[in-house]
């Protein structure tokens, strides 16, 4: 897939302020591609609308389904969640099922993407909605990554601390077992020390909320990724 | 995988008695494969039993695994259900993560095969042990089978009717989803007709209860299957 090659990638959520301009600077950043995901007042027009201005630029764009119905075509790729370490059966299955049962005579199946993903920061939101056991030890999460890699054989794993910054030893750990499936690290990644730092260990690292906060600092994380090879 | 060409399996039960004459006509019948598996009475001293006791012949032996504690070394695949239909993250993912953190060190991750599973007969233990939605309608069924085929790519699908003969309709629906995925029929099957019924449709037919019931008839499945091609 397009997305193995891939070191970095923004990821915008439809629920906050983009201008035009930050969107133009972000797209022509040499980031690999854009992801389109949130977890709060997510709708499918702001979802849709935000994937209209980021289809001017001639970079990819994925969409990360969290609700179905924000789900539209247009997109590059779709990646559907799987958590993992989700203690209710609608965020490892069901909503997949849902889904699929409703719009499966229309799915174009090439552009689906399953992606495993570990929450790890027991106060985000996605923690929260999806019931995850967020306090996952270094063995709970290497046990993840193995049954990523070797029972499930999932083309992605995304290590997900949504909001803080998490541990490199973690990622790391993970990243050690993994060969196959490709390593997604996001999370509180505010600093190009820290871009560089988690690059060292997940294939791609996700810029998110920074964008927001320090938009500077976000497009400096695109080439701090570039050096760490 | 070896059994990507198999057609028929014979299913043993642990828990259940069987001589050493109707072994030996059983692996020498020209079945492809022998799987030790069941939900009622497993332990460790009667599985292995059974598993030295195959060992003789030459046939494949494939360990299904329902409880962690029942898995020896010594099978040339362990077969990892994956309750598609259940409502308990337990049967989905959670036992096998249990497994995989405690005995991940020591995993042949080649032998190692992620079964799909459906429980399709609502009084059967296996649906009430792992509280699957056995009242499935069709397209339930068939989203399962994409979601199988398509978002995680399983190389196995179980249709499992377990002591009840199943619906030819659902599983020539489910056939035609599965190109990667190999569909796998269980459940009730006691006569030539059906094997060969079920045969147009599964690739591999698993032939159970019906080995402790009528022995004769059993071994006829076999020959049956082979008629279909």
């Amino acid at each position: 897939m397009e997305f193995k090659s891939w070191k970095h990638m923004f990821k915008l959520d439809p629920a906050k302020e983009i201008s035009e301009e930050q969107l133009e600077i972000l797209c022509e950043s040499g980031t690999d591609g854009i992801l389109i995901g949130g977890s709060d007042h997510i709708t499918s027009e702001n979802v849709a609308d935000l994937l209209v201005r980021v289809r001017r630029y001639s970079i990819p764009v994925i969409l990360e389904v969290s609700t179905i119905e924000s789900v539209t075509s247009g997109y590059d790729y779709y990646f559907i969640p799987m958590v993992l370490n989700s203690s209710d059966t609608l965020w490892v299955k069901d909503l997949h099922h849902e889904a699929i049962k409703e719009f499966g005579d229309f799915m174009d199946w090439d552009e689906l993407v399953a992606e495993g993903y570990v929450i790890l920061n027991p106060d985000c939101k996605a923690a929260k909605l999806t019931s995850a056991k967020a306090n996952s030890s270094l063995e709970d999460v290497v046990a993840y990554a193995r049954m990523a890699e070797h029972y499930l054989k999932l083309p992605i794993l995304y290590i997900e601390y949504s909001g803080m910054y998490g541990s490199p030893k973690i990622v790391e750990a993970v990243s050690k077992e993994l060969t196959h499936t490709q390593l997604f690290y996001g999370g509180g990644i505010t600093t190009v020390e820290q871009a560089m730092e988690m690059s060292k260990y997940a294939d791609i690292i996700v810029v998110g909320n920074i964008i927001y906060d320090d938009f500077e600092n976000a497009i400096r994380t695109v080439n701090a990724v570039r050096h760490t090879i």
